[in-house]
């Protein structure tokens, strides 16, 4: 059991994009390092896919770009990520597989109500985050241009691509497939359901390369059987599985474009921002292929764009390799020194 | 009901690799065309995965490269896919999840049977194959290369890769999860696994950029959703499970090293080949990188090696757009003139 590392927001009942409305709703959070008298120097960080800060806090120290003694930094759990409101954790009627459909732009409102209301911050020196983060980081600087003076998400794209939906609908069936699954309404987990979302998902989290070189050997695993049951069957069944269905909702939906007055338009959205902006993608990862977030970073006035030179797919992002998390540590180190 | 538009070749009890014997073993092979008085104008054309030869008879025709009216063509259909012998089709005691193990060596071995034994021909003008056909064919080339003059392997490999391995291993993770499958047991074909294996292959089978651009809108689909539904879980669900668990052991175990006399060396098996070759990769297949193919051709002394281009993925080779399939027509009759 970890102790509870991590500080609650309360929103009351929260209006959703859907229409409906998440009730009693819950932002967990942590924050590192001290906000400053000129209240200048706050960095939002939310969360990805599947983990909470707790997975991220590896980003965070003194020396690195997330530096606490310079930063105050804000970690911010995702809805639905089993810390935040979530299906697991949601009174009913909104329990388990009646938990309402969350979107991006529903969380980064809510964030924004924290950061400007619960810790009463006008204006962040950066947003950045991996993944699901990186979707994040791009709507907080297309829905609050005026807020957000730096952003770097990486490995994520600000809308999800079709392709990226397919891969997700793909993974999800797994569980959805799985009769003790029950439409959500389960007492124990579904587990067959959880380890074949974590068998199929180890094929698109890694690069082919790093398979045909055999790098999990390197990694400590004794094999690629022995590779996929622990890195990827017993991490996805150590979740929920309404929890991942939740989460996945909010990542299949993401669209960039519905920060109002966008019309539904990526480019117009992301045109808006007027962050300094550094766009980070791994230059295997399949589910946000390179090129996807180039083209999201062409919108933004002024967006470097950088590509994590890794074989390790998505996982590039995911802190696996110090070379290649150094690499996104120091050109957010840079861009905060812009 | 298709009327039966194919011949058997008994094999008898066949031997196998993995040292289990498959009983009163048939090939159901279909030829096109008449073998000349040289005897030396026949072509083997190996099945791929979860097909038969029918869905391969497009590349026949007059005017083609695989021209009947000029060449003898024989399509043989691999072990498990249904036709010949298959879990679904063997009586117990190797039946369903009975049916033993079966390699790409074991069916090259028995083709090589019927060729030479049933068809009493001695020399190939050609050997070509898409996807499993191609890993069949690199077999071919390898483990007779006296008898293949050329070989035209497109979209596979000679030996099935770590990755394509896992991509695999997520794929049919779907139907062991399923509860009907019953270790193979079942009455009734375990239809949630089989629903689930096709919308997991969705995002495997086609390139980013054929989802992203909507190309399923140009094939007839009326949305992504549909196009999953009738293009992918449609068509796994038509398939027996075992069948498809059958061959997919067929697939993941490839290794054209396990070659008599090659010490499961691919290099070494590849640099047996005498056959004029021509290799070709699908520029965006997932399952089968243009690189790995390209390494594989390497070892194949004065092979030429081509990449159709196309943003179909793997579909590239399954003669879904006519401009692809061109691209491999072409290459083929240009390798016979040779």
């Amino acid at each position: 059991m970890v102790n509870k590392d991590y500080e609650i927001f309360e929103l009351g009942d929260w209006p959703l994009v859907s229409g409906e409305t998440l009730q009693r709703a819950q932002l967990a959070y942590k924050t590192h390092g001290t906000l400053n008298a000129a209240k200048d120097n706050a960095i939002v960080f939310p969360t990805a896919y599947g983990g909470t800060h707790r997975d991220e806090e590896y980003m965070i120290g003194e020396g690195k770009a997330l530096d606490p003694t310079k930063y105050f930094i804000i970690q911010i759990n995702m809805f639905g990520n089993g810390l935040s409101s979530s299906p697991s954790t949601t009174r009913a009627p909104q329990d388990k597989g009646h938990f309402p459909n969350v979107t991006i732009y529903d969380n980064v409102r809510a964030q924004h109500k924290l950061v400007t209301e619960g810790l009463r911050i006008e204006r962040l020196a950066l947003v950045c985050g991996f993944s699901m983060g990186a979707i994040q980081t791009f709507q907080w600087a297309a829905a609050y241009p005026e807020m957000v003076a730096r952003m770097a998400p990486w490995c994520g794209t600000a809308t999800t691509t079709v392709h990226n939906w397919v891969f997700l609908e793909g993974m999800t069936a797994a569980i959805r497939a799985d009769a003790a699954w029950n439409h959500g309404d389960y007492e124990e987990q579904p587990v067959v359901g959880l380890r074949t979302i974590g068998r199929s998902w180890a094929g698109w989290g890694l690069s082919p390369t790093f398979y045909n070189q055999q790098l999990y050997l390197e990694q400590g695993y004794t094999s690629v059987e022995d590779y996929i049951v622990r890195a990827w069957e017993d991490s996805f069944a150590s979740q929920d599985a309404n929890n991942l269905l939740a989460t996945a909702y909010t990542w299949q939906s993401a669209n960039v474009g519905m920060t109002p007055g966008c019309d539904g338009n990526k480019a117009k959205a992301l045109g808006r921002i007027t962050a300094k902006a550094c766009v980070i993608a791994g230059q295997t990862d399949m589910y946000f292929p390179p090129e996807d977030i180039e083209l999201d970073a062409s919108h933004i006035k002024g967006a470097e764009f950088l590509i994590i030179p890794s074989i390790l797919g998505h996982q590039a992002g995911a802190g696996v390799n110090p070379d290649d998390i150094s690499f996104v540590d120091r050109a957010i180190a840079s861009l905060l020194s812009r």
